[in-house]
């Protein structure tokens, strides 16, 4: 355990006390297990009332879990999913997404800031009805991106927009969706189904649960078979309960709006003290809780020493910076001392 | 929630309070995330210590995942899986092995207690080297069953035996082992590695776990590509500490001991107290925490409002009492007393 | 080759030259690729003449590619197919069912007569809308079965109305369907459409093809999204023709039924000719091309020397003498007197 | 059928006459099925005298079918493929490399000449060793590839020492292999065993079979478990002689030599007639035998209608016209006047 802590990554977070209190507080005698309690049997009601009417609502162990089950209510094994090319389902999550569905994964190069646009995506919807060529039928953002940069409520809308027209659906990877919520300074619901968001992947563990994902549909479409989808993902927990405490605290005391913009704050405070530091460039818009720059090569091991974090990119040693529900305001002076020693 | 206890599941249970207390514990700062953390660091030796020499550990969310996750280390695409015809990993798992392993499972009759015998499987080695048919390459056992009867330690080494002949690998289930190892009155290590075992699912969940199962390798053929397969298998948690210092807590302070041994007392005692009752037939062995048996059907509805439990066979009205670490002598005298009423 | 031939498989045979003549004469000019060509044009027209309206009709290579793509019209993944125990799907197409559809295949233990009964079917019907367990979707029988021996038409209706009760669908893998329609004496469309089947596997190659099956599907809710699951299969052909023109020919110019009939027949004349043999007990009723038999151990390698033939139960030395469309009254002459030499 | 012949593909030309010859003359008599059969049995040395020493060689129905069963002999299902943005198994396979291996594919962009070049190879081996990406393996080019254009034998070379230091391996997709062998006056054994190609997909479809492709494997280390591997593809024909014939008649004989010389002249020949019409513009290198162009969008239907084709990329008016080894002199004079008319 690193006592000091990282700008590695918000999983390297612990977990909110809450969410222990969370789970003593569900740990009361037996409940129905496979998602058939009572805790979780209020879960639709609570995501309804905060994301907007959903179809349905299934908690995963994680992220990958997420995004998989999600991508299987929409697709046949003969399709074909869009993603950025630089999306967490696409560089980070192994052959989950094949092996389970069966379909490709096209990549979508991004732009400069990791953000898929309308004209990319008009590009990769081709030969419709030809059997000879994979099929399109849903195409996932993240939100934020991987580098920490967000669509607007306007950019998801006009991608639901294209997407319709052309009968595909639109999956949210919200694995950050709260940093992203609190940036906007937009309702979750605003952000999702608002926005014409059909499925969206929401991220616990990130924002401060011990484990845990949810996947919120809309769409009523995508819902038909979703708990036989469930069970075969093998995301399906026995003690569902002890996931679906977890969110219920997360979203009914708002615990992930201090959390998120705590990590967002830090992020800022982080970029305001370095933008001016001449050997520090900083590669993409500020957004939420991370800060992308390029370092001299000289300095990354010494400040992996302080507080680790990854380097993103080996070729031009742009480096990621990204803060947590628990990065304190002396963590980031910390850092930029020991950067500003470099100097 | 009920407040009233029930017979119907081990994982209708909460947690034990020693396993809040150690996630609360490994809940310090910072940790690398997907098992690169120090906690997990420790498994190994932990894990060897406990089960014999163990090549390699995994942490995974559900019994599903470390089952199939197992299978997946033995098996190219064009084998087979031998396992009871009762195997959860048969009734209860979906598709998800045939999903994740593209192979198919060959169900072997059991015998009268649920268990598979030498010569059962023996009739299933069949056609090796025939590229028509499935090639078996892996059996798995349950221990105990899912009708809570238990394989002696010589029976899995005759099984062991036979399997190694053939080139086969022995997978044990153990959603229950510790309620086993307590009946067996044996070491986790003599049960698995010192009988001939390969792979072993080692179930945390249904002794006190919050969430978590382990996937425990002995021998070093299985071993090769394992990270591949577990971060493919989508069962790899960012957090993995909070499942390895709940395995940590269980092995070390060998709580699980008390938690398998009152389960097992408990069923026990429920037997010895309706074994005389006419009306109710005991239909196995009572060997772990479960106890089967037939009742008047005019009876299942007012037992079930006083503790919920499963029937197990409509057709003979067979129903499964299972106890939990948390079942009391109170709860069970509440039971049998309800029962006599009926009688 | 064996000049002298074998009583081997019907797949041992070569090809019926009128199937050699058809592919000369559509060898004409050029055609347009992956069965858009006009002589696959005329394959609805000229199957739904023959078996009834069909809603669609595809060509496939070999009979795992025809059952495989039968199936998939059919399931989700997280379905289950029902099938006899001794079904080619089941031990005989490796693991090609599952590895294409995900799905599990359940066997069914077949009555003396390699057949399924409708008690059989009802007992496996379980835990619909439980997500824990894979979903019955579909049954395939084998008409003739693999032992030879068939379904009466009101058999097949029986099976049909117990699975239109539980929403499922009835495949028929007919490898041999032409024997059967010449042994029942009834037309193709009364023993497929006419009695309930939902999909049939028409086999080609063994009734003097030279490649190529077919799947002809009568039920409409089947169809939808079928060219890109017959693509999927790996089993479209560029150059198409060559199998439609095969099949045309042997619809048009019911070149089965010869065909179907001298090896019914030759199966026929070895049965009546051996049945008295006291050495030798026929197993299996002779009702389409094969003898089933058990034979003296001692005579297998000497009558092998004379036409191959394979031993079906190494156990009991049950042996199958499979007739083809080729096999004369001569090669049974023959055969049989070297089987009475050994007695 | 078109009987005027038409520039769409080579596999709308029908079947060499000697290829029906050859399957005229293995139709003698019964030959074991799947493979087992003495003309089968002849093929590891006849394709080892064309290609180099083989250490396998398959046969299979079509040219997905080659495809996805060479690549299975490479892959673990948490490894990647990498292949060109426009190869045939990208773009023309539906999701079959998918479903069969569980595999990603990962396009790489192709130069202006639709080749893969060592810089873009290695860019994409990355992050070797870590279980989150998907692992490559291998890598698949198409010789000649999808804009009929060649890679040289050197580039060959310089592809397949680049992957050897990475441990991986060189697959060549040659569904017009033969076409490429003729217009690098090369031998089939410089271009495959003797370049560093490690598993060729051999087409006979495109030069002139009536069916089938072959997998030739050179490397020993993909020949493990390969009978398996290829009966689970659902690519492995009962009547193998009927593919295995043709194969050793276009190999023994040579026919492939006038086949792919005829398609790769008249292509040259069209070339050199229309190069100077100023309304068309020729996009590739012609070197095999098909051209591409654009052309003004008003002819497109007028010369469809007189020889059909394929137009390539709508955006640009780019067509392909493709001959074949039916092509004659008078047809392009036909196709060239049709054109001087629009002029």
């Amino acid at each position: 355990m690193h006592k000091i802590k990282t700008l590695a990554s918000d999983n390297y977070a612990g977990a909110l006390p809450e969410m222990i209190e969370a789970i003593t507080a569900a740990n009361t005698g037996h409940a129905v297990s496979y998602g058939n309690d009572t805790v979780t049997g209020q879960s639709l009601k609570i995501f309804s009332k905060h994301f907007g009417e959903v179809a349905d609502v299934r908690f995963v162990f994680n992220g990958t879990g997420a995004n998989v089950l999600s991508l299987s209510t929409a697709v046949d094994p003969f399709c074909s999913v869009l993603c950025a090319d630089c999306a967490h389902m696409y560089v980070d999550e192994s052959t989950s997404p094949e092996s389970f569905t069966g379909c490709r994964l096209i990549p979508i190069k991004t732009n400069a800031d990791g953000k898929i646009t309308v004209e990319a995506i008009e590009e990769k919807i081709i030969r419709v009805g030809d059997e000879h060529h994979p099929q399109v039928r849903i195409l996932s953002i993240t939100q934020p991106t991987e580098y920490g940069t967000l669509y607007s409520l306007k950019e998801i809308r006009a991608i639901s927009d294209l997407l319709k027209q052309h009968n595909m659906y639109l999956h949210m990877d919200g694995a950050r969706i709260f940093n992203a919520a609190v940036a906007l300074n937009c309702t979750l619901k605003e952000m999702t189904s608002g926005s014409g968001v059909d499925i969206v992947s929401v991220g616990g563990t990130k924002v401060g649960m011990l484990f845990g994902e949810a996947v919120a549909i809309f769409n009523r479409a995508l819902v038909r078979n979703l708990k036989f989808r469930h069970k075969r993902s093998m995301q399906m927990a026995s003690k569902n309960r002890f996931i679906a405490c977890q969110f219920q605290t997360l979203l009914e005391k708002k615990l992930w709006y201090p959390s998120a913009k705590n990590a967002n704050n830090m992020a800022a405070l982080l970029h305001e003290q370095i933008k001016t530091i001449p050997e520090i460039t900083v590669t993409k818009p500020v957004q939420v809780n991370a800060v992308f720059a390029t370092i001299p090569r000289s300095w990354t091991q010494k400040l992996q020493d302080d507080k680790f974090f990854y380097v993103w990119d080996e070729l031009t040693n742009e480096v990621r910076w990204m803060c947590a529900f628990d990065t304190s305001k002396e963590d980031i002076d910390e850092f930029v001392n020991t950067i500003k020693k470099l100097t």
